[in-house]
């Protein structure tokens, strides 16, 4: 599995604080940490923490890439803060994320093109967070059509199906695993599925065992990457445990540290 | 899922003195505290502590049973030393288990039929244990004619496809998963499955660990049933946590206690 590492994000204090008084002590301890947790992507996310999102972006990705060799994704809901993310990056990148209306990926998947940069395609269009199997799946159908006519990679295309928190949602884990799983035979070679994992537990009385279980069940289904809390080493060595047992990767006794080179 | 608790077996240590010389008070504190942990039926096998095992297969289930009124499986590969457990059984049982020859099958379906017990079919055969998917898939609709055959309920019929060491065929467990999933669709309704989940990890650095991602994917898969260490609170979460994941027991603050009752 791909980890995406989480952590740099504008959501939590630390790294908030951090952009506020450009620490970039703080940002590149987070990605060293990250990076030897077996991070192969760190999510780059300003948050609401800057009056300009734009130069907080840059000194993000720079701060970043000054630390690690570690790809990273350039996490905006505004095209505005990704491009401005793309202007300064130097290691591969990868642009988290776009919504999948058309319209939308006629924009984005040019771009990615131009920086030759992994997609997020999240399944939700401006009607909304499709709530069935069937709307999502149709949706990823469209996905792959478009990465088609723009000549898009599929192993650049990641699709997400969109986890929400178990104790609203409790009929979507299911959905999400039949989505993965339908995915993989939308297209030879498949595009590839991601998660945003941490979103499961919200709210929840056990959000580290939940992320886990949920994590496994996601990875049982084909599931290729994941936005996740690299520092949790329980969530990690359950990730490689499972891949592991579907013997993408060899066991020998030291398999849990082999699954994080 | 259905939890088997596998811990009075004649292979610990603490169980084959308990056997030798009698003493109940170590066997009816197991039968207590696996209850209380969530088993839902006590596996019972002598072991080779016995002399004559028929005689201790019959004070194994007396003794289980005068302590609690949890349903027994009773462990053995041979057919009078389970007939000497059915004998005195007065709680629901499972037979655990058979071979799945036909004529195995002929013997094992009428004696499970007269005690209104569950049984356990190996996909085994004369010839062994198949290495790959479509074997074991025929095997096990060999066993669902049988069963059809003898008017067996599909509900008593638990499939054991029968897992390995990971250590020596890593290749196993995506198997044991695809013969799950196909074993769903053979009838309506379908037969249910088990696993022997210890031997997985058997010689390996990270029992418990792979014990427990292994499970939830068995469960993910569709898994009825398993024998387990009931008493490993971490498993039992793992599993627990992967039912209300996929919707078969509500979301609640105290589901992981909820998940024992």
């Amino acid at each position: 599995m791909i980890a995406v590492g989480e952590r740099i994000n504008g959501m939590f204090n630390d790294v908030k604080k951090a952009i506020q008084t450009r620490d970039a002590r703080i940002i590149q301890d987070l990605a060293r940490r990250q990076t030897e947790a077996g991070a192969k992507y760190l999510d780059l996310n300003v948050g609401t923490a800057a009056e300009d999102p734009e130069a907080a972006m840059r000194w993000l990705v720079e701060t970043t890439q000054a630390a690690v060799q570690t790809p990273i994704a350039i996490d905006s809901q505004r095209l505005r803060v990704i491009k401005a993310g793309l202007e300064v990056a130097r290691v591969p990148v990868m642009i988290n994320s776009t919504k999948s209306d058309p319209e939308q990926l006629d924009k984005f998947m040019p771009l990615a093109l131009e920086h030759n940069a992994a997609l997020v395609c999240l399944t939700i269009t401006a009607e909304g967070v499709p709530q069935d199997v069937n709307k999502r799946v149709e949706i990823c159908a469209n996905i792959v059509a478009k990465a088609q006519e723009h000549g898009m990679p599929m192993d650049k295309v990641f699709i997400d199906p969109i986890v929400l928190p178990i104790n609203v949602a409790q009929d979507q884990p299911k959905y999400i695993i039949e989505v993965i799983q339908q995915t993989k035979v939308l297209s030879d070679p498949p595009p590839r599925t991601i998660v945003g994992l941490s979103n499961i537990s919200q709210g929840t009385s056990q959000r580290a065992l939940i992320n886990r279980i949920a994590l496994v069940m996601f990875i049982a289904a084909g599931l290729d990457a994941a936005i996740v809390d690299v520092l949790d080493s329980d969530l990690m060595d359950a990730a490689i445990t499972a891949e592991m047992l579907l013997n993408k990767q060899i066991y020998s006794d030291s398999f849990l540290k082999a699954g994080r080179m």
